[in-house]
């Protein structure tokens, strides 16, 4: 049974408090081996990547071999569900638009002193992409990660996926087909993350890493920020789904399975007014379990950390949403928007009755990388910025920085910069 | 003496590959000694501020000292120098008109399917931001950092400053009233982040931390990054001035000057096609250094990672400049916008004779935070987007459910989640 939460409980604050601080991932200590695997790559290349294909991925490869052929991305197209690659192209087909309108405008103007100032966006040179493999290795994320890239104009785009045993999901490279990726390297760990940032022989290096992983992967991402950019974190997935008794429980609690059914440490978290619709989820939920192929992962997942919060009204719920930050926020009430208006803290917020968040997983257009963790409280959605960064651009004519000048040689020599104060001062002849 | 890189000689490709590979910091490995204070201040509060800030600091504070006092504020602004003062609030009001225009919109629309689609910008809850102490200690930065969390509508600015000894720089105090910091706390090192990222009984966590610091308090963003959002790692600061035989040498040395000397590891770079301009800017260098207060930390930068590179044309400069990557562009030459135009990555852009770096770092109106260490290829200056997170929106009603299920259910069982299936399914009465 999930937690249940009754803001009428004089523990509520302390229930709640519980709820927050819950840790739903055991951080591994891998940074030790993910620096020397780092180092490794560094060092040799090429010959590291082949060394811990053949031990984490029990595959033989040598620098031809690292790289997907086109004709092994045919192949695997060929072989796919047509129905799967038709829903991929629409995907990608909505991703696009959705995302196309998250191109960010250039700007020049010239001020009241006459400077000429603005900024110009440029996509990143190169963006590497990592793909779990195994059962995490979902071709609906290779969209999400790669058609933003492909949106801001990044002219190369690669993925890492390792193929254990060599084995590699047909709909992950028909994907990546879809979605326009340049480059495709069965690699994967904390090695593909080094290739990637670093480069090897064969890999040239990117300039942003994008893509969820394991703790090695995660670890060496953290390690190599700065020599690139990263992305978020990720963490397991949650959902809020807020809802008076005006919603169908048989639906929130399909909701709330479809949550969970990711991970055993996924999160299902529903607030409520409705002491009855609480119940009768929590009914369906059970019921809905005995059919599920997923069951004994999404059992444990809302058993260990799902929760039911009852509150006497649902005016009152946003300062509690916004300490949750979920990654994803349904609100089914009479008046969703409303409600969604009050709430600062949420990655995506699904409205009403029928916006389930699986829709959103797939062909809805949003982005599905999404803050989790809590991170929603600073951190947004995967998308076109991310792969694009912003340059200032200032221009002053002699009027303008005599207009300005004098300020910048007061602030400079204020702070002790007498060269910064001079090289003002020697256009203005002032010395 | 500098570097001097001749792209007609055969060693260039290797002379350029040493100039991209110098190393100017040396990366102390204090993460063992950040990961002890980190988990101290988790654990003790307040104590542990106030032993650390005993030990590093030499001052004996108080859970009510710990924070500077509205009084403490008025009595430094009343002793800064009013010409700094009024430099200060020009170059605030400058950098909030300049940075009003980054504030992003929401958007919502409907698309041809009648899915309701969008998203939603909102600050950040609270952000922290961390000012060095002691000579690294500059109000212009607390103005950049603080005045665009104001103009994305952060509630809540906290500032922390240590203060060796007790002493504060009154011009810092005076330009967080300026910018319209909310709190300042007298602590600093990664104790200050680690209070930052999850609070003390005295100081509440916020979500976003920015600002410069040390070796620590960098170890110690790197470590929050996930609790809280951070903003880059900053490291020393950079110049690359593009000139031709149209500069004048004598405002080009000072230009390179103002930049080396910030710091004995900061970097000036000067390309030209003109070896004579190379020659009189290099013994301008020479001349101004005699007279110039920080001539041995500048000297010092320049002998050890300036650099001249010779071109035998500046149209083919772009590619070598985008390796570089800098965090400050000028370009002087003829028709600067053209250059501008083929280059793609620099935190920011001067353009033309009239536009000395230095008028960027105070008062044109751009952040003078930006990308340093190659960082331009991947990252952007601070900005007002920095302390904003976007929420994406959903809504479908019954129809555009129906219209776009169908391929979320086939996406769902192509990836093994049928409970995402289900979710859908059971609102189209498909199961």
């Amino acid at each position: 049974m999930p937690m249940r939460l009754d803001a009428s409980s004089a523990s509520f604050a302390r229930d709640f408090q519980t709820l927050l601080a819950m840790k739903r991932e055991v951080s591994e200590d891998v940074d030790a081996a993910v620096k020397a695997i780092i180092e490794d790559v560094v060092a040799r290349g090429d010959a590291a990547l082949i060394d811990y294909t053949r031990r984490f991925d029990r595959l033989e490869l040598t620098p031809a071999t690292l790289r997907v052929t086109e004709a092994e991305v045919d192949a695997a197209l060929a072989q796919c569900d047509p129905d799967a690659v038709a829903a991929l192209r629409l995907a990608r087909e909505r991703i696009e638009a959705y995302h196309a309108r998250q191109k960010p405008a250039d700007e020049r103007f010239v001020d009241a002193l006459g400077v000429e100032l603005g900024h110009r966006w440029t996509a990143v040179e190169a963006a590497g992409l990592y793909v779990p493999g195994g059962t995490a290795s979902y071709p609906s994320s290779v969209l999400m990660n790669a058609v933003p890239a492909r949106v801001a104009g990044v002219p190369r785009i690669v993925m890492a996926v390792p193929s254990p045993g060599g084995e590699l999901n047909p709909l992950v490279l028909a994907a990546a087909r879809i979605a326009g990726v340049s480059e495709i390297y069965r690699v994967g760990g904390a090695q593909a993350i080094a290739a990637l940032a670093y480069g090897t022989a064969t890999i040239a290096p990117v300039a942003k890493i994008v893509g969820p992983g394991n703790a090695y992967v995660a670890a060496a991402k953290r390690r190599v920020f700065g020599q690139v950019g990263i992305d978020m974190i990720a963490g397991p997935s949650e959902v809020v789904v807020i809802a008076d008794d005006h919603a169908n429980p048989d639906w929130i609690a399909a909701d709330l399975l479809a949550q969970a059914e990711h991970d055993t440490a996924a999160q299902s978290i529903l607030v409520t007014d409705s002491p009855a619709l609480a119940d009768a989820v929590e009914a369906a939920v059970a019921r809905r379990l005995t059919t599920l192929p997923r069951a004994d992962i999404a059992a444990a997942s809302w058993r260990d950390y799902g929760a039911v919060i009852v509150l006497p009204d649902l005016a009152s719920c946003a300062p509690l949403v916004d300490r949750l930050a979920p990654e994803h926020l349904e609100i089914e009430t009479r008046d969703p928007e409303a409600l969604a208006a009050g709430i600062r803290n949420a990655g995506s917020i699904f409205l009403g009755a029928h916006t389930p968040e699986a829709i959103g997983d797939y062909v809805a257009g949003p982005n599905h990388v999404l803050p989790t963790a809590r991170s929603a409280r600073f951190s947004s959605g995967l998308g076109v910025l991310d792969f694009m960064k912003r340059s200032s651009i200032l221009k002053c004519g002699p009027e303008a920085l005599r207009a300005l000048g004098p300020a910048a040689i007061a602030l400079g020599r204020a702070e002790g910069l007498e060269a910064h104060a001079r090289s003002v001062a020697v256009r203005l002849n002032l010395g």
